[in-house]
């Protein structure tokens, strides 16, 4: 292996650990975010507003990264498709840190007033939206189709939880006019955890499409529709 | 002008061209979902699929056009800076797309009643996100950083709209639970809405980092924090 070589596989590990460190911060801030919630504690704010600093730091030293690589190997064929796919990656993991911020706001108005009802569905739907981030960028580094596709069949039960969510909370709203601020702020913060999960499904058709060439992330639109 | 160098600045001019192309689609998008709300006709939703659709094949095809310039023609500078500003925009501009499709799925709940309220502030959201999609590919087109730099301000009116429409619907919730329904369509709208505009600052933000290599992503990262 020659000196040009050794050096672009280290910058693509490089690539591939701050990928690895973005996720894990993100799958954290959303534990906190819930945690939160479910605790009553909003202590844990602060710590998701430096976490969220710290993914926007790592979307940068990644995009700089990428073009470095670009710009001095000139990487062809699945390196080429590694580094596109990281690129659009970091995108999809620093949103996921702002929506976490979203909800720390939409706590921050149910924590001023008394629980409206236990929470057992917008905790699960949490818990499968960070296991859908923790696969999605997981097959990215494995490049593991299989487990990407995973990723994608699970966004169906997050999509149905929060009909779910809506169906409850709008009956709340209905019945009882003093629930409307709480039951929206959870609406809210079901929205924002689907779009954490869609998040994770655009990373997981981003490892497809990186890996097979193919493109999944639109199932619906036949090739022969194409120019 | 050499032949490679000829082939490279067509190739470059197709992507800035599908770039124009799916902002002008989903400009169009943004304005029938609206009309479909104010004059509460349904018959342009089919159209909205359509063109949401034909979003999705620019978007796979600005990807392999990206990828293939980057492999054919090995970039520096400028150029690869471009393209790789255009892999991430074009992500942007899809998801505009997506956004329009849920307005039309909120607007079909709501023409299921009669109108809550005349629409005032809805509207002008939507023409102001519309208005801010359109400068923001202008300016990459155009790589006009001023440019870029008023959509990137335009954004705090869209934020100030959307705490105006909320606080209103609000009001309407807790006053009439027979307005529950409708009042949250219309929030969900104005949060589709001020999505549309994040879409479009995050544009306006990669178009800046694009020409002056700049990072305005995140402004409030200051650089002594970083590594």
């Amino acid at each position: 292996m020659d000196k040009h070589t050794r050096q672009f596989d280290k910058e693509l590990w490089e690539l591939k650990k701050r990928l690895l460190l973005m996720a894990s911060i993100a799958e954290k801030m959303i534990d906190q975010t819930i945690t939160e919630l479910a605790k009553r504690d909003e202590s844990v704010a602060q710590q998701v507003t430096t976490q969220e600093q710290e993914l926007n730091r790592l979307q940068i030293e990644i995009d700089e990264v990428a073009m470095t690589l670009l710009a001095t190997h000139q990487p062809v064929a699945s390196d080429l498709r590694f580094i596109f796919a990281a690129a659009k990656i970091n995108g999809e993991l620093e949103r996921i840190g702002d929506l976490a911020i979203n909800i720390t706001e939409n706590v921050h108005t149910l924590l001023q007033s008394p629980a409206l009802k236990p929470l057992i569905d917008i905790p699960r739907m949490a818990a499968i939206a960070r296991e859908m981030v923790n696969k999605a960028v997981d097959a990215l580094v494995k490049e593991d189709v299989l487990l990407a596709q995973t990723v994608i069949m699970t966004d169906d039960q997050v999509d149905d939880l929060r009909d779910q969510i809506m169906r409850e909370l709008l009956t709340y709203m209905m019945s009882d006019p003093r629930t409307v601020e709480r039951a929206l702020a959870l609406i809210l913060i079901a929205r924002h955890l689907e779009r954490i999960a869609d998040h994770a499904t655009n990373i997981a058709e981003d490892v497809i499409y990186m890996c097979q060439g193919r493109d999944v992330r639109h199932p619906k639109l036949e090739r022969s529709e194409e120019k």
